[in-house]
């Protein structure tokens, strides 16, 4: 547990709040808080801490944190070269957790670092959490409890209300610029809270204890990198049991941004693949900007998670029904058609309505707007579709047509409380409101709709496949350095992959001796570690058909090796040739800095090569994620088979990801790579084998 | 021409407006267009046509339009079956344009089909345009003109402002949603023209006038289908050389919104891909959504085109500053580092900031807002970066800091105005007027900077790069039918491309002839019309080396073809075996029922096959649109050589796909489809060739 202890209950939901270096001028960083915190109806007791004055902005002041009694949550708003004093002096006084803005530390140096790291250890030897330094604060809306010195917290009416989305971000002007845009985008916020440099306190920290909160229903995460892995992992888990979505925006998508990311960010980057593949492997969706992250966000807290992916689209404009429709199928929802008796009843009531789905119920509701609720009903009625997107175009904007429109979604809504609707239009704030605060997300831009299906559906399979990561137990001793072949794929076999049986020849007389127990034709390759890429210096010979020619690639291979100065020649691989239809894949693992064993599937060949296709999750994964793997590939369709091809082993692949990331996970102190390579996938039934291997270990 | 005659004028700038079945009732459909013309401004003549009122509205009336006097434009708001008589009486009295709102035409089927071409046909005999019918009508901004019913034009204070941004939709309920999400957005809007069925004027009309109008800077146009793909391109060839930037939204990107919009339209579909590929070919910027389309209009409407696709970023937020910088590199610009003495000035100014590029100002600079300045100009004075995008969070809505940061802001920008400059940020809607009317795009999230300049470097580029397409003579005649192999490889060579050299043989005595001119080895396949994949049936032979080969391979080839029932077996063909390094492709043609001969290229091999990998041209294409299809596949990097492959002779391809694209559109009216499969390419220098071919024409 990261030597981290203590929940984060007296940071949430303190009774009392000292403020330490707390400012008569509610302007200061040191005034700001107690000058927010009296005016957001917190209910405790605020303590302002000052030697100097008797009183600030009206509270009674205390000299130190130790004359102001018990407090649960102290701020520490004091200059950095003071702080490490107010983490002694708070551990002295009992104080459940601290807020550090200061700032000072590590993001200017290994000084720095090296202060924080022993105030965070001196906070956690004393049974204290600690926040920062260099952050911007927390905030626990529903109690008014504003310990933050964000402009943002610096007038009530522009604050958001209170809601149920926690927002947890790792910088303070990114947490504080989305509560600003929570505000003006309508979004109710139960939480925010900013990291910092997060010498104790992390976002995995904060995540673990939000996702348990009963006020939270979704938690939106910003990210600029991690320092614990295995930490935010299992934050997720919790997240995921707990039925909380998590969206999550993660700088560094491109290599410029991950640049940047570098140098802003003190935490280690890693690769942003893999952070990808990771978010994918633990349910998290990963927005592309402010607005997407705000609005899922939204839609989250709004809506129900549909029971699956078939989606209704109603709508009075064709034409914005099917730009609906093109969003849906792009996000994988399936616009299926609606029943032959929705259609036949619909097409009864309006002739020349298009009735497949979408459901366009033109025009004419405008002048009869009972068409409507009949639309609706038919729709909810008589499918099972998972969500209804119905667009209202700027209806409710009319005082007499929208009063009806909206009545009637709000009786179809009511009586289907399973179903997921949603309803985007050019709604006035004040419907927008009373739609949302009545389970309606109701977005203006249309393709919102089933943008937002899209993600609910996605937290719907996540929370259905739910599958901690299993506890892997350390694994045997391996050889160490480079590996060779033979040793490389000893290392597969006691992986559990089926591996091609071969033989080691240090001689060409017992090459021969191998090919004939193995049987014609044969396969003969170097043995080296030093070589990896054998076939380029010549040192791979195929089909070989009989002794003579076995004894001819034995002399051509030895003397392919001999002359590669400074390679150790181990001898030569006998092994069968393998024939008929397969396709070549990859099967790699490697060691990422954030997380760990991370295994790796692609399909062979120099296109795919050319193309980086691959995908990538933190071993071990089960058959599910080792399917999503499969599946997430952009060459896919190649292993149904094309061009007559028959379809492939996708079973045998799918156990030989599984065998090698618990291979990994049980030996990822010892490994530095395993790359499986080809590892050739039979048709159906006939399984999968690996021909060669390189294996790296520490 | 399409039998179109007339320009657009009375249409858009009439003095006169006839309204024909005129109503007292401002809410009625005849009566709501002259509610509008007389609330918004409209300076011209309003001439009601109703025969039972002498008033309607407060206007004098008039029985017919015989009686009306001089007008521009009528409107004709009357029953369906009553419309053909008005377009009689319209043409009889001289009237310029003809806006119809009636429905009930090819909307509904067959015979409305015939009278609305009756009546468009009517109108072109007459000299008049005509708009519709089943359309919302047409409104110029600036005078007021709102010859439409459409509710969104019912409250003059809801309108957008007068602007330079024209909006074309051929859907009525799209436009009108348009108009008033340009309200909530504060875009100026100066024409909203909506076509319906467009018996007459069409998008493309439409485009091509307002194209060439001097009040409009960008154009935004709605389309479901197209019916006259060559008069489309003709209309964005006039945009492009009056420099108009053209953004679309078109339906039916996916299967379910191609199915949805083929069943709503009356208008063919065609290929989405081919549509898409389209829009690059002619510089169209096509949106996702409805919010894309209009902010990228706005930012385009408010901005320069940027000189070159280098970008800085400017940021008090790290954070933003690298989603920001993710965003342009995900949508191709370059976010190059800052020059090391733009570096090193703002490290003195600012020692623990970013300025790598994104520059990031930090919190810094709300206690010195000067580095503001100072940021931008070093910026500005020290690269030629086309253009800076600067965020700045919620500063503008503070009045003093926003203040000086603002106009510090509009120093810089009136000293630059040759950049493209961009301050997204949570600005006050009055602050975010105010940037915008002096040349800032200020959208509010931050990603949508990049966005733009990406969509602003898009039309640079294109614009630079314009270049109408060449009118290719009709070429000469081809033979009928699936040729066979030896005639397509003719038809090839015709065409221009390199094809190998290849012999017929009809005995294998002369298949053994032209063995030996050609020289060993030679390939041999079976030549039948009927027989399109030769290698599955065990038609063809490879590799063979001797007469003995030859000799056997012809036996086993006919041995196959025979073995085909009912299929013509012509012979054999020799051909010589192509050696070396060299990449598959397949290059094709295929006609659009919209736009006619497509050319298509892309990399052979059953990974391209399964992912689709390829790209579209309208033919013909000159070398620079040649290079474009070669660089827009996923697999590009292949031609380049991978795994020790030398790169491709990139030159000879682009010779290849302009010859044969060229080739196609000369004999459009005799092609069915080509297909050129494979044409190998060699590494630089050494050519491309062609061996085998399947053709086919009508």
């Amino acid at each position: 547990m990261n030597g981290k202890t203590g929940s984060l209950q007296s940071l949430f939901y303190p009774r009392s709040i000292a403020v330490i270096g707390a400012s008569t001028d509610p302007g200061k960083i040191g005034g700001r808080p107690i000058d927010f915190l009296k005016r957001s109806g917190f209910q405790g007791r605020i303590a302002p801490v000052n030697p100097k004055a008797d009183t600030v902005q009206g509270l009674p002041a205390f000299p130190t944190i130790g004359d102001a009694g018990q407090v649960d949550l102290a701020i520490c708003a004091v200059p950095g070269q003071l702080a490490e004093q107010v983490v002694d002096d708070c551990v002295a006084a009992g104080v459940g957790a601290l807020v550090m803005f200061s700032s000072g530390f590590a993001e200017l140096g290994e000084d720095g670092r090296e202060t924080q790291e022993r105030m965070a250890a001196k906070a956690r030897a004393g049974g204290m959490r600690m926040v920062g330094p260099n952050c911007m604060g927390v905030a626990t809306m529903g109690t008014g409890m504003v310990a933050t010195f964000h402009p943002a917290f610096s007038k009530v009416e522009t604050l958001p209300r209170d809601g149920r989305i926690a927002l947890i971000s790792q910088s303070g002007a990114f947490g504080g610029l989305c509560i600003q845009m929570a505000n003006n985008r309508g979004i109710g916020i139960s939480h925010m809270v900013t990291t910092g440099n997060e010498a104790d306190v992390d976002v995995a920290d904060v995540l673990a204890e939000l996702a348990q909160d009963p006020q939270v229903d979704v938690i939106l995460m910003y990210l600029e990198g991690c320092r614990d892995g295995p930490g935010l992992i299992r934050a997720l888990e919790i997240a995921r049991a707990n039925r909380k979505p998590v969206v999550a925006v993660k700088l560094g998508r491109t290599a410029a941004g991950a640049e940047a990311a570098q140098s802003h960010t003190a935490a280690l980057a890693g690769s942003d693949a893999v952070f990808d593949a990771m978010f994918r492997q633990f349910g998290v969706y990963r927005a592309r900007n402010i607005e997407e992250f705000l609005d899922i966000g939204c839609a989250l807290a709004i809506g129900r998670l549909p029971d699956n992916n078939r989606i209704a689209i109603v709508t009075p404009s064709g034409g914005v029904g099917i730009l609906m429709a093109d969003e849906a199928e792009e996000r994988g929802l399936d616009v299926a058609p609606l029943p032959e008796t929705v259609q036949s009843s619909f097409k009864k009531l309006i002739p020349f309505a298009g009735v497949r789905n979408p459901l366009d119920m033109t025009a004419q509701v405008i002048s009869d707007p009972t068409l409507f609720e009949q639309a609706l009903e038919l729709v909810l009625n008589e499918t099972d579709f998972g969500s209804v997107v119905c667009f209202l175009g700027a209806a409710t904007s009319d005082p007499g047509l929208g009063k009806v429109l909206i009545d009637s979604w709000e009786r179809v809504r009511a009586a289907h409380p399973e179903r997921l609707m949603i309803a985007p239009g050019m709604h006035p704030p004040a419907v927008a409101q009373e739609l949302e605060a009545n389970g309606t997300y109701a977005p203006t831009e249309p393709t919102y709709g089933p943008r937002a299906v899209a993600a609910a559906w996605y937290f719907a399979q996540s929370f259905a496949n739910a599958v901690d990561q299993p506890v892997v137990a350390r694994g045997s001793r391996l050889p160490s350095g480079q590996l060779n072949e033979i040793e490389a794929m000893d290392v597969l076999r006691t992986a559990g992959l089926p591996v091609v049986s071969e033989r080691m020849a240090k001689t060409a007389d017992e090459a021969v001796a191998a090919a004939q127990d193995i049987g014609y034709p044969v396969v003969m390759k170097l043995l080296s570690p030093d070589i990896l890429h054998k076939s380029d210096i010549g040192g791979v010979k195929l089909g070989l058909r009989d002794e003579a020619a076995v004894r001819a690639a034995f002399d051509a291979i030895m003397a392919a090796g001999a002359a590669v100065a400074d390679a150790r020649i181990d001898g030569c691989i006998v092994a069968p040739m393998i024939a008929g239809d397969s396709v070549e894949t990859i099967l790699g693992v490697t060691m990422d800095p954030t997380f760990g064993p991370v295994v790796m599937f692609g399909l062979g060949g120099v296109l795919v090569e050319a193309m980086g296709d691959v995908s990538f999750r933190i071993a071990p994964v089960d058959r599910t994620q080792a399917r999503a793997m499969i599946d997430e590939i952009r060459a896919r369709k190649v292993l149904d088979g094309v061009r007559n091809a028959p379809p492939s082993d996708i079973d045998a692949l799918t156990d030989a990801i599984v065998a090698l990331s618990t291979f990994a996970a049980a030996h990822a102190d010892q490994l530095v790579s395993i790359e499986a390579n080809p590892v050739l996938i039979r048709p159906e039934g006939q399984g999968a084998i690996a021909l060669d291997a390189v294996v790296v270990t520490r």
